[in-house]
């Protein structure tokens, strides 16, 4: 049974344990600062809490590293869960910023940045990984459009926001990876708009809550990504691929079979899911599980850092899109991975 | 924590084993009569094995006792339970026989059959609940005809036909309960219509695999439910409730979001979920949190021996309308439940 | 260009005066004895008024013959149609009773009656169409449970019920022909059940408003019609048809491809089509197109008087099993059409 | 009962005929160079042939005119019409060009402009329509996001290419006008991007086949236009508006209410519809109906000919930005109708 070392004690450690356990591996043992949460974490999964990363990676119970801490403290931790040699997934994004994501990948090097898995789950939802794999498989013949719709139920706190890094590299940081895991070809130019017309006082911290950017893949593929920090009818997201043959699409799974045709509401369903947790869910098991698989045979992670770094690239050139209210043209070099 | 023992150790006992863990209960004891089945049981939820149910039933660590062994040995346990005073919930059906189902009810007196909790999960999934709240509430005014179809992705082994009891006691027995939980009224009348066109081996052993069922409530809402052995597109779960304001329906649910426009398959949505732990597995959550949260509180069952009983004879009836070629009319007598 | 007489001068004349002209045959005479109606229809169709369904009949500029009067005319007025020898079309049902409509068909003979196009215009609809068309070329297997739902938006006016010949006779005989167009084989047995819950007085007249009727075919099939002279939300009617290899379904069209995702409608589709023009429009152009081709090839009518007798005598079966309280087996002789 | 003068005898001189006839009123005169295309239209609905548009126009049994000829004769009629002072409707485009549709508005003046009803459509289609009406009543609050998807089921013959203006002027036309119709703010900036991925034939004749457009209005709603001019399903047009209380979508409409679920195609409904007349010939019907009340009331028309040079300003935008690389911004004085 592989035992599993994860750097942090919050909420997506949890998520991930939880994902572990069912996945018939184990929790060996568990790091964080808040040695409270630390310990809690461990009395709940049967893990020993460690006094240090270096400690709770290098123990030889551990078989695969889990980091799920802040974002600024992920390079340094990839770095130290190199020394060990022991496959590592880290949650997203790669780094804190753009240019340490940058030099992460280039000082890791492209061998060691395949073994890291970038957990970017939503890749593994049932619906989009059916829309991915309907393209991959031809069925809509050649790829023309791609519309990537995801919308969260409500905000972040305000004081989030001037930390986050904006929403391109926060929340729509996923939407170019699922862009990037559908079209076949490198991404050429990004052009982004952005309001706040869903909270005003985001505008004022210098950031949008509602946007839209338009790609272009090299194959002449026009991805459009819409985005809102605020959904009033749940957790909006969707996938839709359109190519020479017919169009796939990944929409919004309802809570139940529900339906009702009385007068006043005629023709209704059942409300689409809600939270992260009701609809990703069964994406961090998934995810987990191939994590596993992957580190058993030591294969290449099919989601990793270079991943990760194309990611946070398309990020920044969203942002600069915005702020200097032009297309951004990717240049060659960021296109190699 | 409260401590469940749990009789038997086969599927559904591991069904619930999770169920209870997830409940934030455990597992305290096991007895199987198959000794490594109990003790693999035991093995991976942490509990002790019994040699015998007394034993099990009775341990200072048990506070709630769980039935899941098989169907003719469900009465003695429940007798035997009954001795510790301790809350019950026993698989379905409650007993081997209508008749010994009766006098299993008769003798353990109304009070006690409250206090079992029959396992009569379909009534928690999330889709068929929808139904029953919006019928309880109101929403479709009175209601007038209730149409259940219930279809299993295949048929049972041909051995075990002989010992199921027939189709209406073996799976319909699950309908005819959605029905009495859904209909305000006692059901005065039974007409059972049945063919074994999936499979005229089953009509060979005396049974059938697919039947139709028209029952008459006292208020005269027309219930019908349709059965199949068989269904070649999944698991087909479905209640329609059609009434003066309107109709509710629980509809299957899709195994995802995903949808096609293509030319080979255009407007085809994911298929519905396949088999009985993907469509129910929920069910079987909400079911053992709500007998845990009533055995704390010690109150009533929602969920009872009566309502085993009376679903036993309304299987009784069916059974004897299709082999007598006549509507059954109940008995008033076997209505007072 | 085909010249029409039309018998009736009412609101089915007029439905299928639009048909005739959509076809491109035209409206040459029109009998009706309410004098002001005939000259009324015949100023917006360009038509003649004649004095008598002989002189209509029999003119030259007639080239077929529809009849679109009260149903106890009907019988009358196709011997009389039988003298020219032109092709007619007749709206359901066939005759005023049960008898009238065998003496008919006894009278004429199969051969005759072969060239009578019965009104059953819901075969035409593009959904049962679809449903029956997949059924006969084996999509779904061998055909096993027939479920057809058939909800009028509101029922008629009380002093219809008494000479309506009950609603087995005049509402459900759509549904028993569409049961005959789509099971393979002769139907055996009928089982009725029926309430008045929508309009007490309705039962007071003698009459059900609220019915579901069993019917066994002799390959096994087993049928369900469910009736109800009032629904909430529109005009339902769907057809579910199940087999061996799965299920096809017609399903109620909606009014617009509008969807609601708000609050207060959380997942609702645009109501379904409310109205039998709004639904079945299509299908009586549909229908007369049909006619009219077959009229000019002089070719045997696909649906036709013996249809119309074999439905009258399911209903026929439908109102004593109500009746007498049991199944009502038919006779072969009643099935050798 | 009003008397229509057509301009033109081709397809929508057709198709609006019919829609004449259907609304009550009649085509009393015909003008098209052609004449024996004029002399066809004319022997199917009883109208006369003019000999020039003047005298067509000016006939004492015209009460309203139609103009459906080619697009570069649109002014000089519209300009003809005028000096009668009755009542026009004029297919869409309003002109030929962006600067002669600038040059009619201006020296017609706003006045004789909102006399002139613009054939767009799709406004008065039934899902779009309602869509409208939802935003409008403030149904889903605040619009934040408007997303229009246009694709035609197969691109138009290469040699029409070179003459319809480009795809934003040819077929966006009437996306721009939707967008207008739903948006309650000017439209303040038009970035397009577009490839020629459907037929690079297309790219060398200089347009563009497959587009999408985001325009952004001064109140902060982002604007997404998707076209391709070959969809393998059928018709796609849709609309979705979203907004802070929630989101109301123009689906499909369904060829009917056929499902299939068999193995060979698990959950597949009908297709959608798939040409223009079946999916927006009840819009054409509804159009000239409106049409006809307006001119009979003497009202100003709702869809008019600032409207038809407002969709020409944005797809001449759209044109230029895609040319140029970048973001056109409107000015003040484009927007002020």
């Amino acid at each position: 049974m592989t035992g599993i070392a994860i750097m942090g004690a919050g909420r997506m450690a949890r998520v991930h344990a939880a994902s572990i356990i069912a996945a018939g591996a184990h929790v060996a043992m568990i790091y964080d600062p808040v040695i409270a949460a630390a310990e809690a974490l461990a009395a709940d999964t049967g893990a020993r809490v460690a006094s240090s990363p270096a400690e709770a990676m290098g123990d030889g119970a551990v078989d695969a590293i889990m980091i799920a801490t802040s974002s600024d403290t992920h390079v340094e931790l990839l770095i130290e869960a190199g020394k060990t040699g022991k496959p590592v997934l880290c949650e997203k994004p790669l780094a804190a910023s753009y240019d340490e994501s940058r030099a992460f990948v280039e000082t890791a090097g492209e061998d060691m940045a395949r073994k890291v898995f970038l957990g970017f789950n939503r890749r593994f939802d049932r619906g989009h990984a059916a829309v991915r794999e309907a393209v991959k498989a031809g069925r809509i013949g050649r790829l023309e459009q791609l519309t990537i719709t995801s919308r969260d139920p409500f905000p972040p706190h305000l004081d989030y926001i001037p930390r986050s890094g904006g929403l391109f590299r926060d929340m729509m940081i996923h939407d170019f990876d699922m862009a990037r895991s559908i079209v076949g070809a490198p991404i050429v130019s990004v052009t982004a708009h952005g309001t706040s017309v869903v909270d005003p006082e985001i505008g004022r911290l210098g950031d949008v809550d509602t946007a839209s950017v338009t790609m272009l893949a090299e194959d002449g593929t026009i991805i459009t990504i819409l985005n809102s920090r605020r959904c009033a009818f749940g957790f909006d997201q969707r996938i839709e691929a359109f190519g020479a043959l017919g169009m796939v699409v990944s929409d919004n799974p309802r809570q139940s079979g529900f339906r009702s045709f009385t007068k006043e509401a005629p023709g209704a369903d059942a409300p689409i899911l809600e939270f992260f947790m009701e609809r990703y869910g069964p994406s961090y098991t998934a995810e987990i599980k191939l994590f596993l698989d992957c580190a058993k045979e030591g294969r290449d992670m099919p989601v990793n850092a270079l991943d990760g770094h194309m990611a946070a690239c398309l990020a920044e050139a969203a942002t600069a899109s915005l702020k200097q209210g032009k297309t951004i043209h990717l240049t060659d070099l960021d296109q190699e991975f």
